[in-house]
């Protein structure tokens, strides 16, 4: 899927206590990405990086993500110019994760027009075995109309 | 895998902007979660949930997980004392991740033995075309000897 080659899967010791990036990419050459507001630490999204995107995103210093709908790099903002820049990469215990600490620019990280994509939150009385109790409370304001942010 | 249901996925008008919780379970029933401090932020760990145990964190109160290594409920901290009690919990624009917030009882999350498992962060010299400075910087202080959080 891409040429770009992350080093090797090592020992459980080296990997989850050494100093050496060994990311584990999945069946589809796939990792979970966490992307973190970086002076709040507020979660903004979730997505999925492959080699090549973890590379582009070192060489730009941007946040490039795979996308898996549409099969391609996702250079975040370039349609919206709601860029995230890296600020900071960390990696889980047993790096099958990684966390960007980013700049929003534009500050509007959701498609939707939220600064996060975590803008709602399951009410405190759900219960699994009440399916009308299951129910989402908006806990963030939408910052702009997304019709504005994709003006293509 | 659960005889655990939520609400069926509709429309992507209801799903992205509706109050009704229709989580996306992927083709092995699974949903990716963040968990977070929930007073810093701070994201501390990654994993999976399944119905049964999101039903399982509803119904208790407490961060329960699927655990796909060991093909069972993990109910965080059931070894270690290290019990995350639910404060919120948040999904995403297309529901399919869960964002919780949550007060980790001991303050130690990972195995192995820190607060988050987000423990290194990679160098900022990283280059993907020279292995050599693909280097993890440790960016937390170990809290615990791991061998002390599993006394069995």
């Amino acid at each position: 899927m891409s040429s770009f080659v992350f080093p090797a899967r090592s020992t459980t010791a080296e990997i989850e206590l050494g100093t050496t990036l060994q990311p584990k990419f999945d069946a589809d050459g796939l990792i979970p990405c966490i992307t973190t507001d970086h002076l709040t630490n507020e979660v903004l999204m979730f997505a999925f990086m492959n080699a090549e995107s973890l590379a582009h995103t070192l060489r730009s210093g941007k946040a490039t993500y795979w996308s898996r709908s549409r099969g391609k790099l996702w250079c975040k903002g370039e349609e919206s110019g709601n860029v995230q820049r890296v600020k900071a990469i960390l990696t889980d215990c047993d790096q099958d994760v990684l966390l960007l600490k980013v700049e929003s620019i534009g500050g509007v990280s959701c498609h939707n027009g939220y600064k996060s994509c975590f803008y709602r939150q399951l009410s405190e009385d759900a219960d699994p075995s009440d399916e009308a109790s299951l129910k989402l409370q908006f806990v963030a304001r939408r910052l702009i109309d997304p019709a504005k942010l994709y003006k293509k």
